[in-house]
């Protein structure tokens, strides 16, 4: 079986596991306190051309997610969210466990919300009568790719930016597939882009190279502040807060991170032609590491023998949409073994 | 500088690394499915005689205690707990964050508490003619070995058990250091006793040759129930969760737990029997990793420049107590230099 | 200003507030321990038919549903509730803030959902591969009348139940208005069968001829457990406790309930039925206490300068959903005065 | 039985129950937006002597202190209180339930805290270097009179402010029984030292003649922002808001808070030194309404029946602390009664 399904089937790219080895018998304080933690920061804030950013490690999405929002919102605040997004559908109810209602906006298959979308939400409950009865916006959760692997623009960022700046509402971007994203043909926005529009973000390591671990990035000030009391609340601060620190290190001292994104997404590019070539229409066009056809049922079973692939929904009687992942891991030779299956099972 | 300030400032164990190493670009299913989860859960039951048990594995401490407690309480229902447990002090607030009140009873510095003052806690509220005003006593929080390196002996966790199963009350306990807790050389108790007695533990791996991980051991048929669930909502569940699988699975496979535990242990005893010859008295006795000797703050001083130590509290005008850790990583050299520099930086 | 905008715009009927008077300086034990307390838990009992039910007094609508809402749910669970439930927008986020998430169903304008509509749901849950990254549906919130005055028919509310239990769905009734359903025209249940469909529900006292005042029904084993911690808990335990019992005794001892229930719907149909007259359709069509006609806005603005109304939602450009609610305290020759100023704004 | 158990055995002071019948047909709008909300804001402002002070009615006390401190902590901090206080031991873990710990602080029987012991807790915090895994100080909460009827004094409470404004923590004052200990023989302050050394307390009306009813008065800026949220969140926003306004219009009217208040006093003190007369020591001896006797148990049991009591603890083998409360509606031939009974009984 050839694994197509997720991003995160193997474990980490060679140099980190390398260096967790050479690195193992160092002994080092605690809860990312760190020299290596440190070195992980100053790389991260110097990608990001922000000195004044601060940057922590957690594990994992959820963890993450969980812990910056319940940081951001008061009591009686909600967060506004794709209705498709992460933490509104795929995350157990931590938001809400949290105390936090996930509001959830209208999107499309791509998974995106706009600026506008923003506003009239923020106008709508701030000019209600009865506003103290109903949730009060509190901030606002973008996926960048989302969900379905589509990415933001940098105009579409710039005005979400400027308005959630104007209702007064932190942007928090989940970058758990960041590098992806920036490493999309269409893309045309870097690191320091997102670091300038966002007030919060992270940098997915998880799915991007490393064994786990997502590196916030704080430049609002209020977040920044005793943040790492919540980290270690959330049940987020690693003891050995190093291997975190290692990992990031790793993949922000050459540009790794960018190169092992990129050759992602050389892979689902190539898929995504051969799918086109077929004459597949896509569930969510996308440039990114996630390609979501839409294909008969009948070639998706004869695939499903070698292949593995996530189940997305049934489009009609005799189709499915299902996603096909690559990742930095995945080797071009199990690409074109999966094209020739696709070219062969879809000839009529 | 030599660290023996905690256990936890090394990586793992060096066939722990290894085997990360070589199962690296293996594809499996995420979040814990994957065939080295089910090896690890296989090998733990048996360890533990308790093919019935339900064995989950997540990253660290805070956030086992934290998904554990909020899994077995009712809202208005709280812990009982040691005034000095890890849960009432250094989790940042970690349990009351999920809603519940830590039922704090009194202990002296082992940490311990007793079958009776569980007893007493229980009946004193159930007898209150005002209960429904206060925190119903809903479960039981230990640690073995405590905070301050104490351990159970069978006889006591006996009672302990017997108690809460006539009160309703599950038992937890946290086993962080539970290696290093059945290694002593006073223990009376094994695994499979701690399973028999406990109605939820864990086995740590953080502190005990792991890079991380707690391996949940739930005997009670309620806590199961949907305990996965609870483990996504809290973030605890690690998308690659096989590199908890491996870890467990090469600490249990031919006894390594057992092995590494016993090191650490000899190493604390070798340095509890230079303190004792020293003539220091101890904050809290211990045959186990963490040494809390009483010592004249000028010593501690000299110390200082090349060993690393905790300070605990200080005692009086001119004394400290202070902990030196052991682990599994410990290296008897770097015990020897430092029982040489207690010696004669305590020589008259 | 004669108000016809909601139904809470009085104090208590004047046999309440007499009651009040006479027992003003009776001693009593707080919390709902009284006499009186007592004597109207066992009218209530005899009302629904149900010897067995638990019956506790709380003041307010949402402070029960959160009550009763988490008092009922795990930690994972959230609650399936119709979108444009009371708990789903008008509670600024209470359920969410005891942690769990409001499980919208998608309504019409009616405000019901069906029995399918909760199996549908809870069928997909529990068929999906990822159902652990999922908010598992946990129990069902219907309100009767809805927000917008439907009822629920004998029919639907038995294949509701028995879907409910099929599923192990505690099924819960929001009855704020309850009289005024039971007292429509097209209803064909008693109290005795929402009783004996419903695992727990309210009668509504604040709307309905009390000052304030929900009377809450359990009649599941495992909602009784301990109720009375939670409504400590959730600060709904009204110190003078008797003021809950004293008002109940009234509403219950004669039907007073039923007659003034009775009052309002009699004052609502001769308002729907001048609507009608008048050409008038309706956003929601019921025969409740709440008339939602769509009105042309320049009609509602000559009405609006001595008559009251609930805007709700404009139709299109020219035209408004509005509410009128009628209560027991209603006087007839307002309605009539109503009637005559809609019937002269809307002649041509 | 004559009840000096608790003072809120009767219903409301009689020009209350008069001014709710006088209003009971007028048409209001909801949750507090009505005139005799507004004139009830204005009557305490004047009292407060602060024109800046938001003023907010909420039905009870444990409703009132949860929202309240929510409302002002951020998720990683507690609340400091003394360890008698009503919301670390009566409440149900109502705090918890929010997410936050109670500090406690160590008290004596009389249940006061000082504004050093404040300050030690804070510093001690913010210097200890694992104070990221701790509860952060946010706010302290105090009660006057007490759990067990002591005051503040102006240079206790003052000193306390000033402590609380260096480290940055609001003071709530918890003020269930404020007209008693305002109304105190040894009492030094006044309604307007309060409001200045306060952030945010409430005047008690539910002991002290309403029927129900606190009024939080709120001088910080940053908590008066959107607490309207938190009230009708935590579900203590009434439905029929002008049944709070116009009880405190009819308290502070014409300082019939304070006439009702210095009866209960008087009371109190007559039956004080009654019991002093009769040789009886306390277990906290105080000049509000709550007298706290130590007396022999046989005499304890000839009171009890006629006489009713709270019993607060066994302080040796024959004697036992037991409480008897006077209030506004304490009639001078009952505590006649009493003090004869008790003479009667207490002759050798």
């Amino acid at each position: 079986m050839i694994e197509f399904q997720c991003d995160y089937a193997e474990g980490a790219h060679p140099k980190i596991m390398e260096r967790l080895m050479t690195t193992n018998m160092d002994q080092t304080p605690g809860y990312g306190m760190d020299v290596y933690c440190d070195e992980a920061r100053r790389l991260i804030r110097q990608a990001c051309q922000r000195e004044d950013a601060d940057v922590q490690f957690l594990v994992g999405g959820t963890q993450t997610n969980t812990t910056i929002i319940c940081s951001v919102l008061k009591p009686y605040q909600g967060v506004l969210a794709a209705a498709s997004g992460h933490i509104n559908v795929h995350e157990s109810g931590a938001i809400e466990a949290t105390g936090h209602k996930v509001l959830a906006l209208s999107c499309g298959h791509d998974g995106k919300i706009s600026a506008d979308q923003i506003r009239e939400a923020y106008e709508m409950h701030m000019n209600d009568g009865n506003a103290e009865h109903m949730v009060q916006p509190g901030m606002v959760y973008i996926s960048n790719p989302t969900e379905n692997g589509a990415i933001y623009y940098k105009k579409e960022l710039e005005d979400i930016s400027e308005v959630c700046h104007k209702c007064g509402l932190p942007l928090f971007m989940d970058g758990a597939r960041l590098g992806y994203g920036l490493m999309a043909e269409d893309n045309d926005m870097t690191l320091a882009d997102i670091a300038r529009f966002c007030d919060v973000f992270y940098i997915g390591g998880t799915k991007v190279g490393a064994l786990f671990g997502e590196a916030v990035v704080i430049t609002d000030p209020l977040i920044k502040k005793d943040f790492r009391y919540m980290i270690k609340q959330r049940g987020g601060m690693l003891a050995k807060g190093r291997l975190l620190g290692i990992q990031f290190q790793v993949l922000f001292e050459d540009g790794l991170y960018w190169r092992i994104s990129k050759h992602a997404i050389d892979m689902a590019m190539k898929l995504k032609k051969a799918l086109v070539e077929c004459g597949y229409s896509f569930y969510a066009e996308n440039n990114t590491n996630q390609q979501l056809p839409i294909m008969p049922d009948d070639v998706l079973e004869k695939l499903s023998h070698q292949y593995s692939y996530s189940f997305w929904e049934k489009t009609d009687s005799t189709n499915s949409a299902v996603r096909f992942c690559t990742s930095w891991a995945t080797k071009e030779e199990n690409v074109d073994a999966l094209i020739n299956a696709i070219k062969k099972y879809s000839k009529k």
